[in-house]
């Protein structure tokens, strides 16, 4: 793919979006839960958060795509997450982790273990987690296993190249990163991403609410372009508004205004680096 | 009842709940609590959010009343609910009921039945969900029984009104319709509300916000006026932050700004239909 | 200590909060945590929100603090809470401590009642709570003991400088109460701040993260100093954000860009009187 069918890709899967209303439910956190339907919503998806294992099999039956956001577990999460991904993979809907907080915790190291089995769609993370989770599955990270810790990126995205391409081919899905450059893989080409602002590290759940939108797109595109397009529209939105703040506040303001209303013209002139994987 | 007869009592509910901060404790939904709390602060009222069985009565006891909306059930609320609206109709303390998610998962069904014995003074919902309870309870809901699912509205408001009218006259209460436009009906009185902001389906919580904000009007008035009040405040608010905004978030910030600062003026501009139930 | 003394102590952990971006993990309400993360990060911090009790250690050990509010309890606090406090005593790690609701319930109860072992370095309440919190421990409080409810204030600043002196001697920390004007003491010094806004009263949260804003600065300076820092922060910054604001919703988002912003030239202007205990 060139950088213009990818931009095309992006840009129509976008419309999808906003014409077709794709329902994303999520299992997320509770500091983030309302940032995260608020952006699945300003993108034109439809938002809705389960607790309860039967009702997250319905919701699962019901949604486009699902969302599986690892931060502030429950002790209920301990059944509602094997039931939900045995529904997600049975019914072959695509879903989005976000491994946030690996290295926290029993629970939670046994739930993303046990996803190894039934994995999802898109794995989006910041670097940390993305080395952390290939480590965990036993995957070629490129990296020694060390203790990530908590919520805090402290290794570069170049830095987790490999292991983002060894979970996306092992996934047979798409990985992407966070930083102050993204990159999108699906193990056979890998995308950098420019743009974004750093703001976004001053306001809670810009990565959470990231991978709801990403689960938004992988209800109306593949698992790579729905990366992608999601990373993009961030992109995009923050950059212009950054220069439309005056903190972090009136940043996240702005910045849902513009997820609701970017435009191809601002994709077409966003950048893009296209590279083998 | 003339329109000018209940603009005036609207307007009379406005100020009293300005001048005496009523409390309305309430078990409401972890995507919106944040909005429900300020959305009630910004009426007058005063907010709390419970989950313990006990603290439920200990509350319900203190509030001048209550509210209860369904969506993102946890495994305590099979305690906590049948406690708290036994409470809530021993001491004969008005409460509303969101009834969203009806149709997903056993508890809630179990839960939103139990409620036919202890019923609400205000039920509030999309048109799908006002008839799916009257289905759920055995009343005439005026339309076959068909399965709803989830936060989305399928019906009109207008396809509801049997059912809101049933409930309505069951409960001897009030039951709100929100749509395009909204329905209001004692059983006996019904009201069609024009006005609002379509931006509201792109913010998550309206819905749940206005039924807090009924709570908080049903502690200073009949259900009736409740209804009409918390309706005509979300109409008059959203119509004008809709003119004052750049997308969905910039939206939000002008709309609970404006339920902040209300006034009988906008109120009196309003537009209500009155017909006989 | 004067008053430029206290001053400059104020600016320097500001500037430190920017410089080291102190973790501070919270066990707090599903109310608020969203706008308590984010006004931690406003002020140069980092977040992290828990609710297992193994999670809740493991942060607790990799934090420079740790916060605990006590609204919205949830079942699993019961054993969470008590270890995570246990962890916090042996690592002599600094933590807050907002006893809200306090008097409400049987858990609350007990676990306040179980942290006078383990005491907190700070406490930030409304006077009532503070009252009560002393009442509970059974220390000196200048009141008799009555039933303090919910979330509300009715008791004065002043009429809890005995209590909050009392605590502080009694915990070797430091308490803030919150009011029209502040109080903070150590139970040597004790300290008046005066400014802030009336609005923030009409957001909910404003105490909450307030209190998560002291556990960012108690990550980098004394109690005594870190509540103090909080007040003073939290004063500019609503002072000004009053001033630019249509209501409470574009008060908070501009409350928490000034939180971004403060400058020592705000905090030198700010007015504080310092009495002996």
């Amino acid at each position: 793919m060139t950088e213009h069918e990818v931009k095309q890709q992006i840009i129509s899967a976008i419309s999808k979006a906003r014409e077709t209303t794709p329902l994303s439910p999520s299992i997320t956190n509770t500091v983030t839960t309302n940032l995260v339907a608020n952006a699945q919503l300003a993108v034109g998806g439809s938002a809705a958060m389960i607790y309860l294992p039967d009702e997250a099999e319905a919701m699962a039956l019901i949604g486009g795509s699902f969302y599986i956001n690892m931060g502030t577990l429950l002790p209920v999460y301990a059944e509602t997450l094997p039931r939900v991904i045995r529904v997600l993979k049975k019914n072959s809907k695509p879903w989005v982790l976000d491994p946030v907080g690996i290295g926290v915790g029993s629970l939670r190291e046994s739930l993303l273990l046990s996803m190894k089995e039934c994995p999802p769609s898109v794995i989006r993370g910041n670097a940390s987690e993305i080395i952390a989770l290939a480590n965990l599955w036993g995957l070629d990270s490129g990296m020694d296993k060390d203790g990530v810790r908590g919520v805090d990126a402290t290794d570069s995205v170049e830095s987790s190249k490999k292991a983002a391409e060894s979970l996306a081919s092992y996934t047979k899905g798409a990985v992407a990163v966070s930083g102050e450059v993204d990159l999108v893989t699906d193990g056979n080409i890998t995308v950098f991403l420019d743009g974004g602002s750093a703001l976004c590290t001053k306001i809670t759940g810009a990565g959470c609410s990231l991978g709801g939108v990403t689960a938004v797109y992988a209800a109306v595109t593949s698992p790579l372009i729905a990366a992608l397009t999601a990373s993009s529209v961030y992109n995009a939105a923050s950059e212009l508004a950054e220069k439309n703040c005056k903190g972090p506040a009136s940043f996240q303001v702005a910045f849902i205004d513009n997820l609701y209303s970017v435009s191809a013209e601002q994709i077409n002139k966003s950048s893009l680096r296209i590279v083998s994987a």
